[in-house]
């Protein structure tokens, strides 16, 4: 079960994620005191959180480097094939006898095997540090422990488990593909307190309020595609795109436009052309995932334009369900091919349909809930289940945060909840935490 | 506009408010410094919560003295009629020579009219403190700044403010009572996330954890009565009395039924006795609000047994609509006197018709909501409006916590919030604070 502490969440610090107008009303989290740990753990999180995004699907590691009460340096995991964090913090230090007798702070287990990067833990072992203190033992079944194990023979102090819930919470997306070797789908959904994703007239009006609107946009940054459905499409022509949330850092999220009827293909004119100008732009690749059966020659056509390069046509599998056939498209490493970029991470952001049916078939593993303080009284636009008898489906709540007026729920579906235990019972971290020298907090 | 601190609601601080066992997971409040009038209002409003509801509808006020940094005294109202929480402080400490020179934190101005105690401001002048700290003007036309001014005359340091929002929340019913001349409508209701009271079953099953109960326990006894509908009375049998929460400082509130149709009156006789043993006990009154018309002489007859000298049979008014009658049966001053106690503020549990049409009708004033971590998934037993098209009814949120899994929210509408503000333009405070040597915070 993780349970974060308070101002943290999925995205990392909520302080830390809303442009300067809208931190007004983010709660103030309390720095734990410099002789503590956790204080520098957050501080390798807070680096990590400068990179969001930008080293997917490779995780976004942030590490931090202390001697004497004072950071000697740091450093956050480059674009995709460059440098993992700890290479880019000691690179940073021209003379590397200054880091004899050091803290390493790291929030993911230093890499032990060589992928386009040399391996981490012999470029840690050989500075001679006095202590190692790391966050997370990296699942993927190429480390999973090597990296602890090999820095335990050298004779470094270990520690590892600081600041654990938050970041599982911040690794969740790399995490979750190495424990469940599928992608990670996560929902996202505005609310009204008595649960309306829109109000009953159906305008295209937003429920919430600008802060969740910035952090939905930095969320979107940790996610590698963006899924909608055609209602979604069709009613609000979403540019789907990174934008108002903390830094410069970012990097767009592919666009999933789930329409087996091919709707978006035959919508009159006048609308295709917003559409072009708002939903298929050219800053990253757009899928629409579309029945065959559905693809007229006209709507096929209509894709031939020029500058629609970037839009991918990908004919959803035969399947059970209407959920099911999309799921098959998703984990499909044709797609990945498509669009050049693996899809380990996916957030659904509607409309209310797709929500439940994905719900509903067990397909959702955690959500992302802002609740603004309206009552809607509606009837429509509403999460649903087809057997809605009994208890519901439970969540399990890991953080709350106000966000300018609206509060921001993060849950994790069960089954994702108990996934996550997984990383406490990986054979290394079992057998360091039996070594009374090895401090698992 | 009134907004908490984190960890303080409605109903005071929330770690103080459950039993041991369900403290786990309520968030910790960290303290302000020593040297911080913050920290010992926060103490004289924990006087104030130790005596919850006892004082009603006296107000519930909490006392600190403090010297040299440590509590010389300290006290809180005691049962309506008896002695003010200053005079409790003061009359606790034997040598009254002691007083001189400390410092007097109180929760509300000392009062400065002679009601059923001699004025609070006399004895307090006559202490001789160095300072007085106050948190809240007493907006009591009585008083109304009159005690402040009258401090203030004697030479007697004065500051006011301390803690306001947090205060504010805390004397609500009371202040609102003087502010609107009328009674506070609080809703109060547990949810799915998407916002069913109950599920689409119906049958009696809690939707909120045992915090989220425990905490409407706390809240009953802040208010005169609880307010249900018939239909919550059928379906539930409810007991409507503050159990399994802090202290032994409660009082039973009085029971309203609201059912125009005598449904109850009217229930299979095996169901009749059930309501006896439940919900029309003894211990405090219970009042059956009906129409004159639906009483028949079988149903006036159920009321004649022995021991039900406590339910009173309340014809409602005419009116424009049903809530309108409902409403002003509350306000009319023989309702107090049938039952030998004010009704100043009342507490409505639901169901979900009378919840909607009081919002729908603005007869409520503050919502306390418990979202649980579930999707119902259902249409049935939700709030609704019967316009609702637009964007939904505005509330302000004021306070959030977590309790146990659920979460808590706490709205003021948009006219109560407004009322609050009244509390700056009380002519003396503005007088006061042109002054520049009686500082507001």
């Amino acid at each position: 079960m993780i349970s974060l502490r308070r101002g943290f969440g999925s995205g990392g610090l909520f302080s830390r994620t809303l442009p300067d107008p809208l931190q007004y009303g983010t709660e103030p989290v309390e720095r734990p005191s410099r002789e503590d740990d956790a204080y520098w753990m957050r501080l390798a999180l807070e680096r990590a959180m400068s990179a969001c995004g930008r080293s997917n699907p490779n995780p976004t590691v942030g590490c931090v480097i202390v001697k004497e009460g004072r950071v000697l340096a740091e450093g956050a995991t480059e674009v995709h094939g460059g440098r993992h964090a700890e290479r880019v913090a000691i690179d940073s230090v021209a003379d590397r006898s200054r880091l004899r007798g050091a803290t390493l702070y790291v929030t993911l287990e230093p890499c032990s095997h060589t992928g386009r990067q040399p391996p981490c833990v012999d470029l840690v072992e050989s500075c001679g540090f006095a202590r190692c203190v790391i966050g997370l033992v990296d699942p993927n079944p190429l480390v999973a422990g090597g990296g602890l194990r090999r820095l335990r023979r050298a004779g470094v102090e270990l520690r590892f488990g600081v600041l654990r819930d938050e970041l599982i919470a911040w690794h969740l997306p790399f995490l979750f593909w190495h424990l469940a070797s599928r992608p990670l789908m996560a929902a996202k959904w505005a609310q009204t307190l008595d649960g309306q994703l829109a109000y009953d007239s159906g305008r295209s009006q937003w429920i919430s309020g600008p802060e969740s609107r910035a952090y939905t946009h930095w969320l979107r940054q940790k996610y590698d595609a963006i899924l909608v459905g055609a209602g979604t499409v069709l009613a609000d022509h979403p540019a789907l795109t990174v934008r108002s949330c903390q830094g410069p850092h970012h990097r767009q999220p592919i666009r999933l436009l789930f329409d087996p009827n091919a709707r978006i293909l035959s919508c009159p004119e006048e609308q295709w052309r917003t559409l072009l100008q708002r939903t298929f732009t050219a800053e990253t690749p757009t899928v629409l995932l579309v029945d065959e059966a559905a693809l007229t020659e006209a709507r096929r056509e209509r894709l031939q334009a020029r500058g629609l390069e970037q839009v991918h046509l990908v004919p959803l599998p035969a399947g059970a369900s209407t959920v099911a056939r999309l799921y098959a498209a998703l984990e499909d490493p044709l797609l990945a091919e498509r669009v050049s970029r693996p899809l380990h991470s996916i957030m659904v952001e509607g409309g209310p349909r797709l929500l439940s049916a994905l719900a509903e078939a067990g397909l959702l593993d955690l959500a992302h809930v802002f609740t603004a303080p309206t009552i809607g009284g509606g009837l429509r636009y509403r999460l649903g289940l087809s057997a809605p008898d009994g208890t519901g489906l439970r969540l399990h709540p890991f953080a709350h945060a106000r966000l300018g007026d609206d509060l921001l729920t993060e849950y994790l579906l069960p089954s994702t909840s108990k996934l996550l235990e997984g990383l406490d019972s990986i054979p290394a971290v079992m057998e360091l935490q039996e070594e009374p020298a090895c401090a698992n907090v």
